[in-house]
């Protein structure tokens, strides 16, 4: 039998089903249902009920054990929770567990003598630098987001406007966002990818970052389009936003899309491993408060201007490390992963956001979306 | 001020997105990002971001008070933790959670002198019991997830077969469980409804319950199919399942489809309030024992025959509170809606699984599934 020591009494716990990223990275393998991943000393292992057995074998990561959890519980059946079991059989008295561990596994080690400590930040920091596998998953994503974005582009430009100023189909309807968003999901779950709450905010309803948009789109105002699907076989997001405007847009609709635009390009100018998140941010925001666009709240107390941070990781979460915001002083790794997406918002004209994906280089990025940003589409 | 009683100073609290059924119910709120709802004495509140603010106004259910997190997190802005300032904010010195609760948020609020208990069993064990309107967008979701079955149904039946006796589209591709589950799954998202891992699971790879199948569908075998979306919209699932068969069957897979077709008559004859979940479940176990079907491990360990539960609830969970299983030696309630679902497995000749989703009442129930039970298509 195996001795225990000092080093593997320790172990590092997960238990989630894998829309939870962090399971999803430390095992490779995809389930629904909750499943249990843990490392002790170098070892690594993910244990799934008899259900899920052979799938797993077949699914984990390299160098990951499958162990099934009836054998673990049948060697200590009468503990409290199939955790306890866990632990014995695996001689662990001290857990690290991510921040969203449930609390209901932690009060029952806890209670049973095993210690159960949060790891303070993120469980798997290394998921800020993606291997070249991962790149070429996103890459593929983004091959597939683009390809979407383009055929609402098309939506718009083909669709015609009538006397109320408003987007007509060529069947007679009118070019709704609940329409388009449907259209757009279904031909996306065509390439097995789900994406949910695809923004297609039209006029004033852009003004608020997070608004999907609902009803008719109109004419001569923006439309902020941003779609993020996430891959049902391999997990990872894409995520890309253009404005779209069909007919011509007022001046300050036009001047905010030329300032975004231009903010974008001057932050991806500076990009590259080692300067800050931070740094990327305020020379994004920087770059539109001297075009006369600058953060405040109107007379009835909304955030207008750029209110939200200039980008995020994205990999097996939509947000994920690192940020491109003010918060984040740490210099950019080579291989991370972010949006560069500045956006300008006011309720009295509505909103323009511009997204890239791109990642982190030595001397800059690599941008994954290729298209170009045009307001006016004809 | 208000003054704190005994009373109010304990709180039930979620805090997670509304993936979470917990507090999609409590709120009636839908959002990807983490929120959070608490109850106090009799009032109920969510609280969210700036960004959410005007959304969840629109959207909380009647009675529940939205709250900006911003505004409690200023008023005690030293806090550890956000949910530390809110526990202040409201004189709370005890929350009771559900067991899902992260514990990184738990451990801070004990820290710093607040109680945090995780409820045992459901946070809502009212969800068990539909309301009237409940139970109208489930019948929605399964009007939708019936359409869908009967497309993948005529799929199968307008097929053709070659020589080596696969499914072949009228294209001339050959028919897989990829094609017809990317089909089924994009027309669901034409319906405002998110599905993944659809099962169509042909041949001997249905003997695996949980298997979602992959590659070219054969003919005279059985092909389970196994659709559940959750609408978009209201967040409720469909669940249902038939087995199909293009060609003729072999007699063992006609006697063991005849066997879960009696089986599952047999089930919901019995079914009505007051029954137990434990009951109904054995009634159809027993019905398929008494075929010949019994459950056992083959030569190769792999369990066969009648393997998982007869059923479990649906609602903003797929599988929630009430269980059609020897576990629950409940009676079942009006107005719970579960999945009665019998299936027999084997790998010497795959799977057949028939489940329909019904509202249980008090003489019987209500089948909310309309399409027959019939093996082969031609």
């Amino acid at each position: 039998m195996e001795k225990i020591t000092e080093r593997n009494s320790q172990g590092r716990l997960i238990a989630a089903g894998s829309a939870d990223a962090d399971i999803r990275y430390g095992s490779g393998f995809n389930a629904a249902d909750e499943f249990i991943y843990f490392e002790r000393g170098g070892e690594r292992f993910t244990a799934v009920s008899t259900l899920e057995f052979s799938r797993a074998l077949e699914e984990v990561k390299e160098g990951v054990q499958v162990v099934e959890l009836a054998g673990i519980r049948k060697k200590y059946p009468a503990e409290e929770s199939y955790l306890v079991s866990l632990s014995k059989y695996y001689g662990i008295t001290e857990w690290l567990v991510p921040e969203r561990f449930p609390l209901g596994y932690a009060d029952a080690l806890r209670k049973n003598g095993i210690a159960v400590q949060c790891v303070q930040g993120d469980f798997f920091p290394e998921r800020a630098v993606k291997t070249p596998e991962e790149l070429e998953k996103i890459r593929q994503m983004m091959r597939i987001t683009e390809n979407a974005m383009r055929c609402v582009q098309d939506m718009i430009r083909s669709a015609s406007v009538n006397t109320h100023g408003m987007l007509v189909r060529k069947n007679g309807d009118l070019l709704t966002s609940e329409w388009v968003r449907r259209e757009v999901e279904a031909e996306l779950k065509r390439q097995s990818c789900t994406a949910d709450r695809t923004i297609i905010a039209g006029g004033l309803q852009g003004a608020a970052p997070h608004c999907v948009g609902e009803g008719p789109l109109p004419a001569g105002m923006p439309v902020v389009c941003d779609i993020f699907p996430r891959s049902d076989e391999t997990g990872y997001w894409g995520d890309m936003t253009r404005t779209f405007c069909k007919g011509t847009p007022s001046p300050i609709v036009r001047r905010a899309f030329e300032s975004v635009r231009n903010a974008a390009e001057k932050a991806l100018a500076m990009l590259k491993a080692g300067v800050t998140g931070e740094a990327v941010h305020v020379c994004a925001a920087k770059s539109m408060a001297a075009d006369g666009f600058t953060a405040h709240k109107n007379a009835d107390g909304i955030p207008c201007g750029f209110i939200h941070g200039l980008g995020h990781g994205v990999g097996l979460d939509i947000h994920e490390q690192p940020r491109l915001s003010p918060a984040n002083k740490e210099p950019l790794p080579v291989n991370a992963v972010v949006s560069v997406e500045p956006g300008l918002y006011d309720p009295a004209w509505g909103g323009i956001r511009l997204e890239d994906l791109v990642a982190v280089t030595e001397n800059g990025y690599e941008n994954f979306c290729t298209m170009e940003k045009v307001l006016e589409v004809e």
